[in-house]
């Protein structure tokens, strides 16, 4: 049957996630890390000799991949970015652009082939939205406006960053593109993106509305969670990748009058199905291929240090580059290191579709670890030198960390 | 990948599982009726060419299956049975007795196997709780004595149910057991049951207070999930069914505490699951099996019509002999007739280790269906023949519907 083995491995799964993400939290650091260790030690563990259900296991795991963009889309809000303005903007593109630039040079320095370059490049370009806001909430400093900034820029930069997967997944499907092609692949991921905000906002709508409407219960969840799966199996059908399509569900729902009924039908979804993603990432990896003892492992611990070096630099770079008076651009560069779920999902896309060998995606794995690990005690120490000479954090900001999260 | 297909799957059962429980609902009938039929026609339909990813959908629908019944022990009172005392468990037994031993008649005067009729007897046995709720929640006579003793009673039943079934289980699994090896296995789903729920109850509570102290989000629908699924685990571990572990877990969360908060958690994924395990129930029944035009399909039919005539009369009768005073007992046997959820998956059960054939199965799931049918339209006439005697339903009675649901 294989029915109790996938139930002990989820209960398993689960305890590892929460165990580990309750740990991290305890040591002041962002969940997802504990999480994704969690997993890492668990695979170099007990789950070799627990893999009967490994098809439903990863099913599950993609559903928890799409699941949490699709939280991260509910809990955008396109109108934040526009008010924030080209500041935001300027961050999110030089944010993009330049990590992209830099990943891309060092791997093709380490003799990496071009697509998987151009993997290691992408993957290094998402700021994580909810690392970031959760750094700023537990310092108090939401509502200073480098943190708006910030969370513009990082939310702008996860459609940037969607794009340039769909680019390069088109590559990797056809081998190579020409320029006219990169343009078509680029032209079906943005006339997805913004065709499927206006007919979706004209389809949501109603759809919710007549949901809320029916008799039977949970209809309300049933129609969101159907409307998220549509789209990202809509993304699929247009070449791009199913998170594409759950961030946009996310995004289009956010702007209906639905979504406070909707986001805490979500949330336990999202609490059962995001954790098996990550762990069952940390869990893909093989810590052994970046060991010193051998030349193979060198060369991808070289790698994974150069990659953490310029994945820091350039989103610092980012940051400093931004315009605008009164903004500490320290705050803003530091704040946008952490990289997180989008980037594992490419680096996890890469790793499945061959791409990425398993010692890149280990060296990848470690830059996201490196990135979030090094921003809480930067972050911190930065605005404390300002906050010396500033007024101190208002007792009314710290509110503003429940509304983010 | 298998992905897009998978969600495209999902989205499907989904619409066809609230299309069918509002149609349902709006004709005055139980949704999870409409689930069923719209499986069947779905399965009729689109099903065949939809297949790739067969095993994360059935894994998914057995998720479904676990948390109905986890969410059934969570909605029980083992205090609410105990308080309306001898009278519901006379009708829990009587109702339990007959219809087994008449299925068990009839399937072998139509000369099945005997494991088979066991399993068409067993599938008998057990009241829906959830449409019994609903149907007495729907005409406001919840506050009534017969309306207590019929939701113990069907409480109980469920258990005596679990027991039978792990009977006929161990019975499967070996062929044939000795009068000793029967006790053996009602001596272990009894321990397990009484065990679970007592070891579990002194280890669940310190379990979730902990898990609601933990900072990192969703530890409480976590953990609460993960008992559920480790209980489910460790009964199929002693040889019974692993929802007999769900409910279990379901039983001993609900004498906590900790009920309160877990309910709106574990809804949102009842909600997605549960419709997935009905629908995926519904397409699994061929009904060209049950054809007059041939042979087997009119000796399916008799079979069924058969089964469906002694289904009610069992509950009807055990039902008449309730006793105790100022009780109408036509309204404690009509409204025990229903079955659904539990008679569900012991027919999935049974089709799965290849005891009942297709067309067996039809026959269970056409009784299911008839008497839920039946139920509704009778009790509302008996009720109402009472109440032109009788105080009209009072106002007050109507608020305990949510509450049953």
């Amino acid at each position: 049957m294989g029915i109790p083995e996938l139930l002990v491995q989820l209960v398993l799964v689960l305890a590892v996630a929460k165990l580990g993400s309750e740990l991290a939290e305890r040591l002041g650091q962002p969940p997802v890390l504990g999480e994704l260790i969690g997993g890492m030690l668990a695979g170099a563990g007990w789950f070799h000799w627990l893999r009967p259900h490994d098809v439903t296991l990863h099913a599950l795991a993609e559903i928890g991949a799409i699941l949490l963009l699709f939280e991260v889309g509910l809990e955008s809000d396109l109108g934040a970015l526009l008010r924030v303005g080209p500041a935001a903007l300027w961050v999110a593109v030089a944010g993009v652009v330049l990590p992209f630039g830099l990943g891309y040079g060092v791997a093709a320095l380490f003799g990496l082939p071009k697509l998987a370059a151009l993997f290691v490049g992408a993957a290094l370009t998402a700021t994580s939205v909810g690392i970031t806001a959760r750094v700023f909430g537990d310092l108090g400093v939401l509502s200073r406006r480098e943190s708006r900034i910030v969370l513009g820029a990082a939310v702008a930069d996860d459609v940037i960053g969607l794009i340039i997967l769909a680019v390069i997944s088109g590559l990797a499907g056809k081998g190579s593109l020409s320029l006219g092609e990169i343009a078509g692949v680029i032209g079906v991921a943005f006339a997805f993106l913004v065709g499927s905000i206006l007919i979706g906002q004209r389809c949501a709508a109603p759809m919710l509305h007549a949901a809320r409407r029916m008799r039977s219960r949970g209809t309300l969840c049933s129609a969101a969670i159907a409307f998220c799966f549509a789209l990202s199996a809509l993304a699929a059908l247009a070449g791009l990748a199913p998170i594409v399509g759950a961030f946009a569900a996310g995004l289009v729902l956010a702007r209906t009058e639905h979504r406070v009924p909707i986001e805490p039908l979500v949330k336990p979804l999202a609490d059962l199905f995001i954790p098996v993603f990550f762990v069952m990432m940390g869990a893909a990896t093989d810590l052994s291929v970046l060991s010193p003892a051998t030349p193979d492992g060198r060369a991808a611990l070289g790698l994974g240090a150069a990659l953490a070096v310029v994945a820091v630099i350039g989103k610092v770079i980012g940051g400093l580059t931004c315009p605008g008076r009164g903004i500490d651009r320290w705050v803003v560069g530091i704040a946008m290191i952490p990289r997180g779920e989008v980037g594992l999902i490419f680096a996890g896309l890469g790793r499945q579709q061959g791409i990425l060998t398993p010692s890149l995606y280990a060296a990848v794995l470690a830059v996201v670890l490196v990135s979030t690990l090094v921003t809480p005690p930067a972050l911190k120490r930065r605005l404390q030198a300002l906050s010396d000479a500033d007024e101190p954090a208002s007792e009314d900001t710290r509110g503003l960390v429940e509304s983010a999260r």
